[in-house]
């Protein structure tokens, strides 16, 4: 068998595991990143996952590791450029340097757009060649695929969706900005903004479901409360549609593409978040593009791992 | 001499005019484009127009006829779609019939596309590779150039940034859409509400400007307000350059940009606009893209007609 590792670095977490030609994820490891210590301690830890992955396939060619990693990915594909929430990270050769620890072929890419490479290679916009993916999260990721290949701008920091504005005067977003899509919706903002407004919603399902405190109110409880009927999870979740799709519809406007994948956490909203994006693309997006706006789920469970490994059998 | 001939579709008038291989418009003419009519009046119109200026150069060779039209435009260099306030105008190929009835090569753009094309030719964008471009008049265009091409997209439709929404719960636009920043910052609609919020401005320069109605109220009586310290009029320059820097951040992050050349009539107003455009985009834009920002005022005076030569000139 030959075989692919793909890596899903995280600020806490690296996921690791080897990912067949085809898009079977064999089996997954999570070990520490150790992202809070240096560059090079993740470095060793990806080196570590790598190893022990291989032992297990001592017969079969790994054919390269595939890293989706936060942070600006410089085009040369290995240098990252301030991810955030790593220690002592400015800029640094994480490709070559995994590549000599490792001693085979790495290959690194923005995670947001190695999570479109890997719908495209193995999920659900297999055989599209034009769309952009949403991965709605801790944070908004965006990705651009412009003719099969990820549109990547002079710097490989294209493809911003998650920090587009769509209310100038909305909240305060991390990056500085105000009124990013990501102010709205992601998650900490969401959960924070619904457990502001659940005082004035006494009756709500959400209330029960976090007996021991809002701190528990996360994306999944505001589900369960919409999938029970709920009128203000429903709301909620109609809101945040909107915001995603006033951003998607600005997008498709300036791409002239018509075709958006929904990934990541919060996506796991399903119908009601996703007819509201739906609808707010249909009735925002310009005439032409109208009757071809396509809202499509992500189809890939480990879009982390996948997506990077897709990145090898690029 | 060799030369292009530059065409300016507009729904009243053709501006037409020669113009040399370095970009010199020689002269201008102007005759009724007869939208009203139907697109085959129109090509004759074109044709007319061509004749009249070929007349004076009988000595010197045509290479082509450049046209800036509006609508969508197809790739196919000459079809042009559903232009807004054209009659009896679906999807025509305004190419193909105005080279037979020219007997020289016409290439078709849409008409922010060519004004892009124009600076980056003979204006202020001369040796850039990327940058956006927009123009600021009736309806608010725009262009996105990326490699010293112009981006199209699929359907040639790309770069519409005028029709991003800065505010979702903004104003109503012409598009559909809610909180364009066209309808914002449109001629039309910041006249509007210029004129609504004068009663509040009793004081305001602008009152004595416009003695004989507010249907005067064009965008010159408001810069010319603003050169007098017209405090009400500084605030709406103010305000118009923090909607367009809104969608020229966004537009930036999107497309890992950091140039946009600004034109149109509604840029004339100059100084007040721009700081405000620029201050805006560089405390909204991602962090990377903040140090290399520049907003760039246009530097074609006939930007409509040399635009359309300069698709000849590539």
């Amino acid at each position: 068998m030959e075989y692919m590792i793909g890596v899903d670095l995280g600020g806490t977490f690296i996921k690791a595991g080897p990912v067949s030609k085809s898009g079977n994820l064999l089996y997954e490891i999570s070990i520490p990143s150790q992202a809070e210590i240096s560059p090079e301690s993740v470095v060793s830890q990806i080196g570590k996952a790598v190893a022990t992955i291989r032992e297990k396939y001592p017969h079969d060619r790994l054919i390269g590791v595939g890293i989706g990693s936060p942070g600006l990915v410089d085009l040369d594909g290995g240098t990252v450029k301030y991810p955030p929430n790593f220690k002592n990270w400015t800029v640094f050769r994480l490709g070559e340097e995994t590549a000599r620890v490792t001693g085979v072929g790495v290959e690194v890419e923005n995670d947001a757009n190695a999570a479109a490479v890997g719908e495209m290679k193995f999920g659900s916009a297999r055989g599209m060649r034009d769309f952009i993916m949403v991965t709605l999260g801790t944070g908004v990721g965006g990705g651009v695929v412009i003719g099969g290949k990820v549109f990547r701008g002079q710097s490989g920091g294209a493809g911003e969706i998650g920090h587009m504005t769509v209310n100038f005067d909305g909240p305060q977003c991390k990056c500085g900005n105000r009124g990013c899509v990501e102010a709205y919706v992601g998650q900490r903002y969401l959960s924070q903004r619904v457990s502001d407004q659940l005082i004035f919603h006494h009756d709500s399902l959400i209330n029960k479901l976090i007996d021991s405190g809002v701190e528990q109110l996360e994306p999944k409880i505001i589900s369960q409360a919409a999938d029970r009927g709920d009128a203000f999870a429903l709301q909620v979740w109609k809101e945040a549609g909107m915001y995603v799709g006033v951003a998607i519809a600005s997008t498709f406007n300036l791409f002239d593409i018509s075709t958006a994948v929904i990934g990541g956490g919060v996506a796991k909203a399903g119908k009601p978040l996703f007819d509201s994006i739906e609808e707010t693309v249909r009735s925002r997006v310009l005439s032409p593009l109208r009757p071809k706006t396509k809202i499509i789920p992500a189809a890939l469970e480990n879009s982390g791992i996948l997506g990077a490994a897709a990145l090898i059998a690029e």
